[in-house]
């Protein structure tokens, strides 16, 4: 397993999902950064068709994050979390951004994930992010997120906490009368579930000769995903199931390498390997059925 | 959370697995029993089209182990477990049962399991189990029988401690070179990964709103895939993948209730059902290809 100190590591779940999602699809973030930000990584990702006219620079400085993990990199402990210029972040979409088919609403206060779905103007799919002290500290405000979104992604532990079921079949069923019409329950090395009017579908992640760094892994799951159904214009059940290969697949790239490297160094011819990869690893030649 | 006390249970490797494989294929079993095993339930398993020739009657006490589950029924604790007949236990098989083709050695003494292989003519396939017990108390045993078999069969934990290496990937290389061509990690409920000259292949555990009984999952797993190849007389990569389903169908089947009773209940069209479902879960919609 390898281990080590790493400082400064360009981070936030815009970049590792934005940077995922623009191998697929044109990508507009909106975001807070402070005059500590370099203007050389905003330009680093416009280069990439990334379009930053929604992320605002403010005086102060950057949110930071400073935590460690565990020798098996299953968890982690936050040692130290600097708001910095996010304490007061309002998100503000450009008039440019109003008319995205598909939105991602990162991990912020539950009633900021609200006015962003306002600003937005029949959006074809509302995705969101949330963590453990939303659900916790939040509860109200969080109800009121949930009616507003297509699509929940969080991982089991939260979705168990949210529900407050163990067994995550019937915590999904719990969570979808909540709102969303469809969930994704992320489960780290372990795969991923989709629970949805076309039932249940799993996809794994990747198995890998080398993980680095988990950071950002969960941001890049929904990158691709949004990146694959907005390439292709397309919600339904069966765009969603291939959209979660796609976002295995950037998850799997992700956790390469530290920080957004990795992600930040792959083509899509990359991509299409890993994808031709992914396919192999779940092929089972075709039509299965027992006749009795 | 479903708990409780449940004793005189009907138990062993043989049993689980030989009844899951026996919805499949033909099936004949080796072992032990003492002078208190009751005839009958001997007779429910003939009566199932299982062969049990190979089930020695010794004067003494049947194997029983007793042991409590973790609340989330993800690890288990012995709290005592008696031998009894089963320490003098040298499998002989019957001629009748010398041409089987596909084998599966269930966790014996390595030795033991050299000297089933060397009991029968030209097998197609032999598996194997083993666990933490022989790894760590008799590896020169272990590597001979390694080098005597076809597929090894066992848990994350196990393939680590086996291997000494903690990344599944790199471990199932390792493990690979000592003897198996093939591997299978099982995970519990997170699936099993199969390592073949095919390349790696996943199928995840069914997600189930139920789970009462994780006792036998294992062993009902191999008996669901071994049952599948020599129903069709093949041990090819693609056999062994759409095997996996088999297996991890009756590993499904095994946990929804105390013991074999589950196992015991359902019939084709059961385990038909759920290999539809199986598929749908893993249903991605036709070929899927990222064109760069």
């Amino acid at each position: 397993m390898p281990s080590g100190n790493y400082r400064d590591v360009l981070g936030g779940a815009a970049t590792y999902s934005s940077v995922a999602a623009s191998l697929l699809a044109p990508v507009r973030i909106v975001g807070v950064v402070g005059s500590d930000f370099p203007e050389a990584t905003l330009a680093d990702l416009r280069a990439r068709g990334i379009d930053t006219e929604g992320v605002e620079r403010v005086d102060g400085k950057s949110f930071r994050w400073h935590g460690k993990y565990s020798q098996d990199l299953m968890s982690r402990e936050s040692l130290d979390t600097q708001l910095g210029v996010f304490a007061s972040f309002k998100p503000k979409l450009p008039a440019s951004y109003k008319s995205s088919p598909f939105v991602l609403l990162g991990n912020i206060h539950p009633t900021l994930q609200c006015d962003v779905v306002g600003q937005v103007h029949k959006p074809k799919l509302v995705a969101a992010d949330t963590m453990n002290f939303w659900i916790g500290g939040e509860p109200a405000a969080l109800a009121e997120m949930l009616k507003r979104i297509d699509l929940l992604i969080i991982n089991d532990e939260e979705a168990r906490q949210l529900s407050g079921i163990h067994n995550l079949v019937r915590a999904a069923a719990d969570i979808r009368k909540r709102g969303p019409s469809r969930l994704i329950i992320k489960r780290g090395e372990f795969g991923a579930l989709l629970f949805d009017d076309g039932g249940t579908f799993f996809v794994p992640a990747f198995p890998l000769e080398d993980v680095y760094d988990p950071t950002g892994a969960g941001d890049s799951f929904a990158g691709g995903l949004l990146g694959y159904l907005a390439r292709h214009g397309d919600a339904s059940p069966r765009a969603m199931r291939r959209a979660m290969f796609f976002a295995s697949a950037l998850g799997s790239f992700c956790v390469e390498d530290i920080g957004p490297k990795r992600l930040l160094a792959i083509g899509k011819h990359d991509l299409s390997a890993r994808i031709d990869a992914f396919c192999r690893l779940v092929d089972y030649g075709g039509e299965l059925s027992f006749a009795v």
